[in-house]
């Protein structure tokens, strides 16, 4: 299936588990004069923020003759750090200031995981990964600051050894978990309700496992009221042609 | 010892196999105007390049109290690309407008070599390890393009696995290597006649093993004329208080 395509002609669905193999990645363009900022907040937050391009076009080496404007399933458009609307199509929404950063995705190391015999239970139950807003303050960087955003997955005791053992192999890609268990060590009061994606189901017996998460700069975005941007929508994402092997170390 | 109070109060002498365990880094400081595009530059090739921290003032994170100024045994300052002196003490060549880059350095993940009974034969031989550009060109970023610079350690075969699979575990210190045996498949001609640092002895059974070496900034700083740039003199590297194991993944 050329996901790209189906995208750049009106699809619309999370991407979690589509084109497995393939390295996905977040999305976040900003103007050119908030471009040094973006990059340094993400050097300086390597963990939810992992640059795999930067693209001063809609552009990118991790895709050729993709369209960074389309070939997303949704975008989010921002003025001021306020949402202003959720499109598909993104082409009369661009810039041509703006500078595109391409960030890695955990759904890399999921395809790992599910190797090894790890269920992903937002896969299976078919819904978007479940991301929360934590109590925790990124670095920040020039103008830009804002609280970490993670993902979560519920993984059976006996596996979250292997989880955080194979997910740390992939530290472009997020890496190793930044917080097992209890929920409210990150400030985060109820896991039914995500600040973004879906809620899924944790059996007894399971931990939480939460991983730094690419929504993060949206939350800066948000935090300090970047002037414009256009992001992906949450767990909507842009597949790439990378074999997710190139980001295992 | 204190190494960062002997070079500022005048020691010169590579760093290799001092302050074990604590993170060594490489310096580059360009002026503002160049900063984005040495950090595209860096984002763009991590192996030579993984940026440690961005300072925009001559202080950083990774060891309250130093100064970036004094507080290497020895520096090189660049004018349009060309050397124009090696000092102790950069404080007079700085200018306020520099931001500085401190990059990954293998002397990491030589600390994890040795503690493998892997031999390390520039630090047993008491010299600087030997370095070369290579024939392999970076990926430009802006006005900034340059060769791959690659240090060289001499490894039985052996061990040559143990080597890359240790090594690879520190992506950001320069992690696997980029290549493996002869040095032509690289460009290079002599191994005895480094570009930087000091020759040392191969012996029979060992193969040539080359890492991307921090140094390739300054090879871009060369080959695209930067007007000005204050960096590290090769192998006299900036100590830092962070335990390498930050580093390991």
């Amino acid at each position: 299936m050329n996901w790209r395509r189906e995208f750049r002609t009106g699809l619309v669905r999370p991407t979690a588990g589509l084109a497995p193999g393939r390295t996905q990645a977040n999305l976040i363009a900003v103007p050119r004069g908030w471009a040094w900022d973006m990059l340094l907040y993400a050097q300086r937050n390597p963990k939810p923020c992992p640059v795999l391009d930067v693209c001063e076009t809609p552009t990118t080496e991790l895709a050729p003759g993709a369209d960074l404007r389309t070939d997303l399933p949704l975008y989010r458009v921002w003025r001021d750090g306020q949402l202003l609307a959720e499109v598909g199509d993104a082409t009369s929404a661009w810039r041509d200031d703006l500078v595109a950063f391409l960030i890695g995705c955990s759904f890399t190391f999921e395809a790992a995981l599910l190797a090894a015999g790890i269920e992903i239970r937002h896969v299976t139950q078919d819904r978007n990964v479940p991301m929360y807003r934590t109590g925790r303050q990124c670095r920040p960087a020039g103008r830009l600051h804002g609280e970490l955003v993670v993902s979560m997955r519920p993984i059976p005791a006996g596996r979250v050894a292997d989880a955080i053992r194979i997910s740390g192999r992939f530290p472009a890609v997020h890496g190793a978990p930044v917080h097992v268990g209890d929920p409210a060590g990150l400030g985060i009061s109820d896991l039914s309700e995500p600040d973004f994606g879906d809620p899924v189901d944790i059996r007894p017996g399971e931990l939480p496992v939460f991983w730094a998460c690419g929504v993060t700069p949206q939350a800066a975005i948000m935090a300090s009221a970047v002037p414009y941007a256009i992001t992906h929508a949450p767990g909507h994402m842009f597949v790439t042609d990378i074999p997710d092997s190139r980001y295992e170390v």
